[in-house]
């Protein structure tokens, strides 16, 4: 914690603070590991400089997502074609809730609960104008969940199923990483259009997850297949006509022999690829004239302009229980390298989210 | 030649010739070899049986597709979802120009010439009701376009590029096996958009038509090309829009490292991988998700109600000379064998076609 959680006085010997904040050693490789991050302090004043058009707040909830990890490693011109790597040396940044302590900004007000990208540190000076920044109006939902289904995960999930799957009533739908932040969302949207829906997840209770809390017509352990192409003939007898990508590698292989004519993969992540120094061969790609499948990659960031529609969509299927969403909240920003690591492991049951403070 | 030409006299005593056939001894294994195919005879008489309304065909001209490959090896499940297997001890078939001998149908008079697909035959009896049979109503165009540019691959051409490619102008095209029945068509298709355009061949020959001959602004011979990446990033400083793959395997995995971002791929074909005991992996494939690709199988036989919107499309184009088409054409059905493998191992110039008969 802080060694102070005054706010700024506004006016000339402002309050200053530690501030903790997690740093990007240097660029991971290999595995990331929880070395590649080191928890540090740093001071800082709690108030907007005279003058300046920023925004002074206090980091309450931070987004732990598989997409960090790219950024974790030194960059390629492919990654760089979807977003720029962590600064050795740097906190590391991603989306988070926080609450507005001071502002020079005519569009925010102490107090304010604010969607953001922001450093992963306690307290951050943001300029709203040139970083995401979206003032949270619906307070009787988790604060949390702006990190999640009503976030970027959420509006991946919804942009990745309603857009790029071009779902019909009646399909078969697989998502791999089922029980994470996003599988779990598509499964339910695939359930509420009337879609058979499996999951694949990496342990015994994520798999209970899927079948007995979001819904899931069946749901398998792909640990324990030795064969994950018979898991997935076992699963859908009639083939599969909508995937959703969160993993990449072995899974596609054996899932690109079990699509059905004119299927669809919806590619949202490759998480099983983002760790390797090479990236694994996928060796059934002719399927995908013998099927006629569109294979798609998409990123969320494209879509930001979908937000406002995609909370609409999304807050009276919360407020009326008819999705449910399951977080998975470590708290403490010291924990963090271990929440974040956790994630590429695996380790998360639902969404992994790092909880800085209090609100 | 047959034993005779004469037609049939459509009563009693029918003419009976020998009818040269091109046979696949058995599902070939390994790379497909000549001696995968034998050439037989077999008595035909030269008339439809009474009550019948099959139509009896001279065949002129048959199509040689890299397809066909596919379908003299054992068929798989992934194979089957597009297309059947040719039965050993029998004729293959394929795509070719008939002409019409006798008819039971009304549909069809003697004399009419016709684009359909037959067994790889001098004479067929075919029912016009259950396969591909269209009636040639433009005879100014020489009849082997029927096999290529007015045929199947020509269609191909036209539905993989405007449909598929989603293309605009002054975008940055590449295509593989760019030289044969589909790949020249598409990069003409492409300049005439205001694209720019390169090709991938496998001889000199092959790169001086594509530079020379069909307009493209620049093209490589891959078999000199020690580094693929390298050689596509020589061509493509600005990277990749469109990828129309005719190729698969190790291209792709290069392609894919200079796609640009919402790039798209138009699976048409993956002919170095249909002969392969098992497909070679592609590692590339996380940058679908970084660079937001789009990558699409398609197959014409899905398209072939555009058919007749597609010859109005291309018949100006033909006669007005804004097109050109490269044929490959070998002589008699002897020659069948080594105009089909040769095909396969790209020994062909332009699209390769057998005339089995004059007219």
């Amino acid at each position: 914690m802080a060694a102070s959680t005054g706010c700024g006085d506004g006016g000339g010997g402002a309050t200053v603070v530690n501030n903790k904040q997690m740093i990007l050693r240097d660029y991971a490789t290999g595995f990331v590991a929880e070395s590649d991050l080191s928890v540090t302090t740093a001071a800082v004043e709690l108030s907007v400089p005279a003058g300046s058009t920023a925004v002074l707040v206090k980091n309450l909830y931070l987004s732990c997502d598989p997409y960090m990890g790219i950024r974790m490693r030194k960059p390629s011109p492919s990654s760089l074609a979807l977003i720029g790597a962590f600064t050795p040396g740097k906190p590391i940044d991603g989306h988070g809730v926080s609450k507005v302590i001071d502002s020079g900004s005519p569009s925010f007000k102490r107090g304010d609960l604010v969607y953001c990208v922001v450093p992963w540190e306690e307290y951050s000076l943001i300029n709203p104008t040139t970083g995401l920044a979206l003032k949270i109006d619906h307070t009787d939902i988790p604060l949390s969940y702006y990190t999640g289904i009503l976030g970027m995960p959420g509006l991946t999930a919804y942009i990745g199923f309603y857009e790029i799957c071009s779902p019909k009533k009646g399909e078969y739908v697989f998502i791999s990483a089922a029980s994470g932040a996003v599988g779990q969302l598509v499964g339910q949207f695939a359930k509420m259009m009337g879609c058979y829906v499996v999951g694949s997840a990496g342990s015994k209770e994520k798999v209970d997850l899927l079948k007995n809390r979001f819904g899931f017509d069946d749901a398998f352990n792909y640990k324990e297949e030795p064969d994950l192409d018979a898991a997935l003939k076992r699963c859908f007898p009639e083939g599969i006509d909508i995937y959703f990508e969160n993993v990449g590698g072995k899974i596609l292989d054996a899932v690109l022999l079990s699509m059905r004519i004119h299927g669809r993969i919806a590619v949202c992540g490759n998480i099983s690829q983002y760790h390797l120094e090479e990236w694994e061969g996928v060796r059934n790609l002719t399927t995908v004239i013998y099927k006629r499948i569109r294979m798609e990659g998409f990123a969320t960031s494209d879509f930001m302009c979908r937000f406002s529609e995609f909370v609409e969509f999304m807050l009276p299927l919360i407020r009326e229980g008819k999705v449910t969403y399951v977080e998975d909240i470590v708290e403490g920003l010291e924990n963090g390298p271990a929440a974040l690591v956790g994630l590429f492991h695996g380790r998360n049951l639902g969404k992994q989210v790092l909880m800085v403070a209090c609100e």
